[in-house]
């Protein structure tokens, strides 16, 4: 077994079943140390699983003291995980050698066991509901709200009103500014007819979930659903062909593809129809414990999609200065097919 | 003039008048360069102040390429700031020499001026502004709400609904969750006579207000003012050492001392009264565009207390399993003494 170290939170909770936000964790082959504060000991030592809990005020001297004291000859580590200060005093005066592993922990967390399947279906489900509530919401009051006020309304709905953590800030975008991939929310205010995008989620038992809804704003009529009637008909035109990219990309995926071939399938779509340019980000990305995990799904990733993966299909079309639509729903791959959860 | 590098969003908005969350910025004698990728080249054109704005898909390499263009020999750069994945890239195959200076942007921005302590004080007020509306919502209506649904509240009121950033997730914590500093917020709900913490802050133009009030609940008469009346008399024995060790370190504050000596002044006070081990973190941290700022106020820091520093102010008394009073202001050293912002 390799011998490794982690300081991410998520890492080190995959591997501890337990985390917070100081600690560092080794793994040296049958032995593994939880190494934390004061503050955090207590619970870490109620909550760990296979882990020494040890407390210092002085996290990489301790992991240095087990390391010397184990004579750990190599240890991989992941240079996205520390700054360079951090790695410079671990490294410091050290007779083991360091090994870059980039994205170690990502890449072993890359296939999902089934619990963590069930747990990333739950977080899915709440963030449905979510959704579900906040349409709700829209259609007795959302008239003249302004965006500001609504991503407070999203936090608000999504996260049960402070029960659930988000996994992300939600955004919220009407017409032109749902045309900016990663909009903040302004004093703009909703309209009649106007086209609403909302991209949240929710954690559940630390996993995400992540979904992006596009609608036509009808106040007799409004959801969050996937069927909708745009009165204005560029959006419409626009929603169709995103949604079709969309749906045939989940239609078609299977295990034992490129993720670059699901990334086309969507893509092509959207070029043939006159409009790749306006496809400006990847086709998907995985979900877990963090939002943005392994599988990425774009152009250029060659890796091998297998049954247990879970991530993201969420094909845009952004016209600058007009209105954006993206449309957006996690799924895991089972039996060679991806399934919405 | 020396050459340096940037990542850190709020360090590049110092310097900048602008950020974002994917940019690095160089400073090269008298030119400066912005670099950043296409969603954000417009808005960063639109805003910056006295840099040249560098459109690239690779940050690293368009950092490297003007690096070598100019010739620079030597280059700061913090430790803290870069990964070390980040930095291997950047220092790679170059005849450039990084010099480490740790927290290079943070002792830069430790004497604000006068532009910023205005920035700091209305965000403040609107922090103020934020606890009075929570604490008119907690009189009429807190009453057996749970500590998750007023840590909601917390953040409506404190954002007034989604108009205004936090400057971190708000605490809120009844009773026992208040001995820990960094409670979580759980589903035990509010009573009659309980103790109540709350610690929250917001954002004006980036700049960041953060305080911490203790209080009695009676919902009869709820505030989050100082003066405070418990029914149960250790919480009202505990909270007026705490009390009287914040307003007397703020009373005695010089600007001349060191920032030990600040610290001194509150622990003194606490540690005579029998408290001094459940005093169990530092008596303050600077404040401005991070929420964690220089001057720190502990034990330890013999940096010299300037005017036109701004620090928070907020010893605590932490009883493990029965409760915990922190109270906290920001102020800002003014003609040689503290002022409350």
């Amino acid at each position: 077994m390799k011998n490794f170290i982690l300081k991410n939170e998520n890492a080190i909770y995959y591997e501890a079943n337990f985390s917070c936000d100081n600690v560092i964790f080794l793994s040296l082959g049958s032995e593994n140390f939880f190494i934390t504060d004061a503050r955090y000991t207590l619970e870490a030592k109620q909550n760990v699983k296979n882990c020494e809990v040890i407390e210092s005020s002085d996290l990489v001297e301790a992991a240095k003291n087990i390391l010397n004291k184990n004579q750990i000859k190599e240890l991989i580590f992941d240079p996205n995980d520390f700054s360079y200060a951090t790695y410079s005093n671990l490294a410091k005066d050290m007779q083991t050698i360091f090994k870059q592993e980039l994205n170690f922990s990502k890449t072993k967390r890359l296939i999902k066991n089934d619990d963590e399947i069930k747990l990333l279906k739950k977080a899915s489900m709440l963030g449905k509901d979510g959704f579900k509530n906040f349409a709700k919401y829209i259609k007795k009051q959302g008239l003249k709200k302004s965006e500001d006020f609504l991503y407070f309304k999203a936090f608000e709905n999504m996260s049960q009103t402070g029960k659930l953590n988000i996994s992300f800030e939600p955004i919220v975008a009407i017409n032109e500014n749902a045309a900016k991939p990663h909009a903040l929310p302004t004093t703009k205010k909703l309209r009649q007819n106007d086209l609403l995008l909302v991209d949240a989620g929710v954690k559940y038992k630390r996993y995400c979930s992540d979904r992006t809804c596009t609608s036509a704003v009808d106040f007799e009529n409004f959801s969050f659903e996937r069927e909708q009637k745009f009165k204005n008909k560029k959006h419409q035109r626009i929603y169709d062909i995103v949604y079709k990219a969309q749906t045939t990309a989940i239609k078609k995926a299977r295990s034992g593809m490129k993720a670059s071939q699901i990334d086309k399938i969507a893509r092509d779509i959207i070029t043939k129809a006159g409009y790749g340019e306006f496809f400006v980000h990847s086709t998907g990305h995985g979900v877990g414990l963090d939002i943005h995990e392994f599988p990425n799904i774009n152009t250029k990733n060659d890796l091998i999609i297998e049954d247990n993966m879970v991530f993201t299909v969420e094909p845009g079309i952004y016209l600058p200065n007009e209105f954006g639509v993206r449309i957006e729903d996690t799924v895991v791959m089972k039996n060679g097919k991806a399934i919405i959860l």
